[in-house]
């Protein structure tokens, strides 16, 4: 597994496994259903082996070279596969892998890409939280239940109910058992296994992989300084939109990490965006008249970032502005305005800039309050397995 | 001028003024010399303008392409030329920027790169501090004084007196009225203009550029998510170092944005590395004992900043180690240590840990307190003057 690969984005892996069932290959998903002790990615982390060899990454390099002898006998025989490996112990990190951190028991669930997995890829590109249900296993009750290791369901937290691949209802699923924690893994984007009673009696067990849909990181402006936000951003796996007005410059050519690019005009963004609670805005256009409009529209949503940059009494001037044409904001409108924009790391290159307010979209998209981790009270929780080195 | 070339690091214009120094082209270096009103980058801010256009940038689109042409004029006659633009007002931004963000007056010297300017280069790839003086203009005294637009004389801290660029003693510069504003100036790595006597008694205007050498982030590992965090560190002027232990890999190949890599012992480092208060590390080897054994080095030297990958626990158990073999820091030793590495944005793919681990990085090389800038007291020094456009 190349350096390159293990690097890409989350995003990156969602790409390539659209891509792949879009050519119809016969490639394989492995995805983590099970860790015990710490390794280095969640119940959830997928890789894709496809005939290119894999894409994304489950670990750290521990047992990837090994996953690919598994995943052909499954690509051989069409049908899905668990393998688990325990990498418990100072040996084991010797054996797998050389002390780049591997121990625990990790379980991995194997299957066949195919389109069963198609409304997962769907929903990411929606922007749609999603819940994946996949049977591990299924002991006693009917054959007509969802008794394969492999058989599955979507949940949709904006739905409330479960259905089946083709979409139509998922009946002979255990809807009302399924549908709270599918709504929990959902929104926080785990995954986990539940164990539940089918409606047959079967005893199901159930890898609930939630898949929350990438925060968007909206973009105004086509400056020079707006390049590199755009690169960051799509590396942190926020999905991009680049916005220019008046069809100045070639967005797509400018921006080419961007998800997409919007040429619009102020007064219709409305329109030409969705603006919602997970969209993220960055406010550069330098023209002091475009930035006020692009506020007013953004203040006035659910958006839950608005960086502006300039300088704070350069806003001063724009609630006067406000004022002046009877717009009033109060606090709570306030709350997500950040300006100036970034966070508090000095520096002045456009990347270092571009960096600091990546930053603040990041942290604010998580929820977190920025600082430094060693002062931070509690439990990492998305950090706590980077490590996965043995204790002596 | 292209976003690609607005957006390259800073290391990367110093890395092509020197390529280009050895390729003994008739380039022209334009240097900010003096700022009024808001323009995208400050006094000392860079552009090589060469046969294949620009690299660096000095406002955001403003007035590059009006540059060109000035700068051929200077490539022509091989003599160093001063212009001014007068950006202020809605005008002006009309006229030049395109609401970009153009206002203000920008002075400029433009020069022809040559090898006057090779100390600066040595200086910055040596690490060293330096401040490059240059005269803009020089009234009265004798013709054998520093007289010339363009004349230029380097500071170095770390010594204390003026030498000329061929390294021997300055002699008629007026020394002592110009090392405290250049120690100053090369110590906060920003430019200003200073007008002292000459030794002839002639009016002296200098234009002083104090070039602070990059910081140093030195990172201890070869695991897969090293990667991400040598490619940001890059992005945002870090002069990045990978080492590795046991000659396991192609470091280079592995690690292509590195600006050197090292393959050494845990137990060489003294000698394999040059650790002083400029070294930033981050640990990350995912090995118990390597990591410790860095750490332990670490913490005895200068190095301001030593990340460590891991939960809180797992550095409890290292200090354990340490007591065990009868080593003791007290907490001025740990005041450098920062773990559980990065700050707290939430996030767990490889690239957001990395942008965390960066940015805590940059943070503390800057003496900053990562936190909102919309929650810091006082100016943003090196940011207020990122938003350029006019008020209405």
């Amino acid at each position: 597994m190349s350096e390159s690969n293990w690097s890409v984005p989350e995003t990156e892996v969602v790409q390539r496994v659209r891509d792949r069932l879009d050519a119809d290959g016969t490639d394989v998903l492995a995805t983590i259903v099970g860790v015990e002790g710490s390794a280095y990615r969640r119940p959830g982390a997928k890789m894709l082996l496809d005939d290119e060899g894999g894409v994304g990454s489950i670990t750290a390099g521990c047992i990837e070279d090994d996953l690919l002898a598994a995943a052909e006998a499954v690509r051989e025989s069409g049908r899905p596969d668990r393998v688990s490996y325990d990498l418990m112990g100072d040996d084991a990190d010797d054996v797998w892998g050389l002390g780049v951190g591997c121990n625990g028991v990790i379980d991995i669930l194997l299957e066949p890409l195919d389109k069963t997995y198609r409304p997962a890829v769907e929903a990411f590109d929606a922007g749609r939280d999603v819940a994946v249900l996949t049977v591990l296993s299924a002991d006693g009750g009917s054959p007509d239940g969802p008794e394969q290791l492999g058989d599955r369901a979507y949940y949709y937290p904006d739905e409330g109910h479960l259905r089946l691949p083709d979409g139509s209802p998922a009946d002979e699923w255990p809807d009302e058992a399924l549908a709270e924690p599918a709504a929990d893994l959902a929104e926080r984007g785990s995954g986990d296994v539940v164990t539940v009673e089918g409606l047959d009696g079967a005893t199901l067990t159930v890898f609930i992989d939630g898949i929350t849909a990438p925060a968007d990181l909206v973009v105004f402006g086509t400056g020079h300084d707006v390049g590199p936000v755009v690169e960051l951003a799509e590396r942190t796996d926020f999905r991009v939109t680049a916005v220019g007005f008046r069809g100045a410059v070639d967005l797509a050519a400018r921006f080419p990490e961007a998800h997409r690019t919007v040429t619009t005009s102020p007064g219709e963004l409305d329109d030409a965006l969705d603006i919602d609670d997970r969209t993220h805005a960055v406010v550069m256009t330098h023209n002091f008249v475009d930035d006020r409009l692009v506020v007013e529209t953004l203040l006035r949503s659910d958006a839950p970032y608005v960086g502006l940059m300039g300088p704070r009494d350069r806003f001063d001037e724009m609630l006067e502005a406000f004022d002046d044409e009877g717009t009033t904001f109060d606090e709570a409108d306030l709350e997500s305005l950040y300006t100036p924009v970034g966070l508090d790391l000095g520096g002045g290159s456009p990347y270092q800039i571009a960096h600091s307010i990546v930053g603040e979209a990041l942290a604010v998209s998580n929820d977190r309050t920025p600082g430094h981790l060693r002062q931070r009270d509690g439990h990492i929780h998305d950090r706590v397995d980077v490590d996965a080195s043995p204790s002596p």
